[in-house]
């Protein structure tokens, strides 16, 4: 797989290259249910106690994820991010509510309540969703599984998912950007699961109109989706990390996408510099990257990002699905 | 109660006077467990093969609601509005995509999924949230249960509300509003849980501050919300029915609210005078109100939705709940 | 007049209050030009070298501000604030570029630009507009008579204003908000054109509908607008400024508007309590008030809005403008 | 020039296709001062009594635009659209309020006003732009220019823009959008002034990295901006046009963008399938597109976005301007 521009990626090569940030998958792979749950953490500790500045972008709202209303009023998350497929969105923030007041038990009593977040694909096409396969305990166990080791591909929640009517998924990359005498690490994870074949390009060349691909319905509209996290160890507050998650959608456009009508396209960008204690009066913030010196940032954001979505099509294994539907990868599809 | 502003009411003063919509409550009264499901049906028939148009406005987002992504961007409904407890939302999620899916079954299949929207407010001070009561089969029951008379005060979600220290819930009031020779209705629909005792404002008299009501910890902050809805039969589009919306702001805070950090204040604004047919080409409108006429109509929906938080507060009974936790009706504390 | 809510006022009872915010007027009155230029100085450094942090909130649009996109991105102003009639902004703004251009000659070369905010109501009913009568000289002398004694009522922007169909203009007013140990002053400053008479209402006393006043088309639609400036010493980021501007809506609210169609409805709110250095690396802040405890200081925002309102009916004086036209102060109004 | 996708142009290749869209230049080039007035009139009538529905997209919001609240707001334009320097901004929309006054004698008196809309980028390296060489007159000469004949390169608002540190200016393009049985065109004009050298692409081949060009400052940080105008015959609304606008984003990456930090990047569409009438009660639309069925006219937007930079480039000629500064062309650029 191609190196996406000229900056350097991180040790791994993944979001783990933000210190502390740990992914774990549950996959669901038998028959016809063919999907999962993926869990991000941004830190090891107890989210809700300690909570992550962040911010979304939603490129466009065709999505069903729960919890961006309080991330846009609040600039922070206060449990793990969950990716799931889009039917089981409720029953992951139950989990999460649930696994919050296991840790929390004054929540919901002396202390209001926790914002899940959960984003989701329609993995339909391979999964069949009507089944409602996700419980709460696939949560549990996709965050139980967290790990700088972070599995890419047709696992978790990208067990089901299609790109570019090729086999999609989870996609892992990283970057760092200098920043006067500073590096900071802009890590990216996708949930790639968008695009018609015919759009696809890599590292420019618009190699999708040269793949001949069988698939059943190959004029049926886009019925996808991407959900791209952005993690980064540069100090940064919610207004910056909004600007950051932004850039998400350059690195999409550049592999083809033009954010279709029904395609939930949305980043959300975390830092890790810094936490905001539950409790505290006041808010203690190291000193922020001033606007003006934000651009290689911006860069690592945009190549971290379409580097993760190429990352998603070369690691994903065909995968066959329910009624016969199947999803031939990436590499299968370039050997033919 | 009086009447708020110089617009007369429709003969029902509740939201069903706008022409189709109805409403029903699932309510849950038993110890610990004081909670609920409240549906709104816009119309009669499939929402999601005939989407209603609509629009929201946050305007303080410590909320957990679940769909306002979509709708920001498609400006339509597909599902009934529920409202319930924060820690139920995911569940009603769940039975909304149930019921959709069981009566088109083509979702999450050829046709890619539908958008669950679902309200809440936190019942904590009263319900054991904690429990976790709401289950799908009471969202059905309140959908079951949808009519033109609609129930307020402590009813389906607002069982466990509380609003300015004394119990709160369901209110719902309308407003005609004349423009040119054409009359128009505006009906509101509230779900009330937000505001402390001295803030209480009746018609502009501030009359929080003379009442002594015993309340447990009456310095704790605010950890309400309140959902608004205003339902019209005025032509009109998303993006005019997001400025309707933005008028609750001012039916609220004339009740003495200044949207409290803690209070997840949302409204959505939904009209009837058209649908967008699910599989049409085009989407036919009627001649639209132009933007120059809509003062009226704004006087309607703040007017209303003043109206309903105090027909809320006027129609709820005294309730008790978990671990000796009662809130006083605004009868029984006028009384006293 | 009444002093609403139960907040404390400052010392001054002006957005003078907070520390280092210094407010001037330039007005036009004669004949058939009743208009003029106010001037808002966070501090009185170099706004340009040592930006203010700061954001907005548009209740309702219908407004012809110029600087608000950038605000927006970077939640910082980095010129004073300008206030003037619809016609006369962008002759401010050119004021603005060429006084930040005298003081940082590198401006529009080797440093790309600077962010002009001005700020405008339509004051058409007693100015002739069409004269244009502003001119950059304006702006400048209002920024030179800028003080702590700030003048209210018909002066400056306010001159030709209209409110509720009396003399509007300028008013301010100011809060203390103690949180914890802390006290933080919030100062508002209005510039007031907005409201049809039988709406206003003072300190909930719905007054207007009592009030006899002769003018000449009291069916026409509102043409007003309110720019309602926040000023605070509370250490508070963009994000939490945006939330505090928001609350403007709850004391305009109260004073009877529903922000009609023809009314640009606009807070910003900006902070004292740092500044962002122009050509820093990074940007230091003191330790931020957390979210949770914003109450007061949301409180202090709308009562010290609702009360810059009536500060700019009550000082007001009765003025007449082009072809006859008259708009009768508050207390004349109340005196027949 | 390579054609870009694989979307057909329409007869011209530029933003005239879409029928009644005309563009006209003023052009300044003598020594320092390099810069110009560029106006786009969506129909040849009265704008301000026959609106135009618009939805506009900041992608990134360092800009100094004009009009922007208000489109936002009520979804129609009301006046050309204007394209200038930074530091003309106030000017030009002195200019546009005077020729709607001109033309409706009402405004600013028993009409309340107009909204100007003026969009800038920074042209400082090329052009003096302290010496505010826009005037008025400028303006009206750019409109009573505006021909289907569209000139593009160094020409109007472009005359002094860089791009990729090359020759920027003016580009346009448009391509035809299949739906069902309809053809629709999307037509592009830009005023593309943004990127480093290193990030040019052009249809995906990183050919930036490979060139050499001579410039004073090669590390400087952008400066940069770029204004991207749509125009179509697709019946859409406001928050459709916002959909649309929002797929430049898209072309833009392509081209090598990453949005950087300075650069305002802002979309706007239009449509001239129908007007709003100024004074009429109700708004009649045409049927509209369904959401369901745009992803064509979004391929359509984002292609000749991409096209239209790339005719931006390949259209400029190398200019010299003040203080011995220089702009190669692309032309040039690939001749050495």
């Amino acid at each position: 797989m191609m190196h996406i521009g000229s900056l350097e990626a991180g040790p791994r090569g993944t979001i783990a290259d933000v210190a502390g940030v740990t992914a774990g998958h549950c996959t669901l792979a038998q028959g016809a249910v063919q999907t999962g749950v993926t869990v991000i953490r941004p830190h090891d500790g107890d989210l809700y106690r300690d909570k992550v500045p962040a911010a979304a972008c939603v490129l466009n709202g065709f999505g069903k994820s729960v919890g961006l209303v309080q991330v846009d009023e609040l600039g922070v998350i206060e449990t793990p991010i969950a990716l799931t497929n889009t039917f089981g969105v409720g029953t992951v923030a139950n989990a999460q509510i649930r696994a919050a007041v296991a840790a929390n038990p004054r929540i919901g009593r002396e202390e209001p309540s926790v914002n899940p977040l959960v984003f989701e694909c329609n993995d339909g096409y391979l999964n069949d969703m009507q089944a409602l396969a996700i419980h709460e305990a696939h949560y549990r166990s996709a965050l139980d599984a967290c790990s700088v080791d972070v599995e890419r591909g047709a696992a978790g929640a990208g067990r089901g998912m299609s790109c570019f009517e090729l086999k999609g998924g989870i996609g892992s990359a990283s970057r760092v950007a200098r920043i006067g005498e500073h590096a900071f690490t802009a890590g990216a994870l996708v949930l790639a699961n968008f695009g018609r074949l015919p759009q696809l390009t890599i590292a420019g060349e618009a190699i999708g109109r040269t793949l001949h691909v069988k698939n059943e319905a190959p004029n049926k509209p886009e019925q996808g989706s991407i959900i791209m996290l952005i993690a980064t160890d540069a100090p940064l507050d919610a207004r910056q990390l909004r600007r950051l998650a932004m850039r998400a959608a350059a690195g999409l456009a550049r592999t083809g996408s033009v954010y279709g009508h029904g395609s939930g396209d949305i980043a959300l960008a975390f830092t890790t510099a810094y936490t905001v204690r539950h409790d505290a009066d006041f808010i203690t913030m190291p000193p922020l990257i001033n606007d003006a010196r934000l651009d290689p940032l911006f860069q690592a954001a945009a190549d971290s990002i379409e580097q993760a979505i190429l990352d998603a099509l070369y690691s994903a294994e065909t995968v066959a699905g329910r009624d016969g539907h199947r999803r031939i990868s990436l590499k299968d599809a370039l050997r033919t």
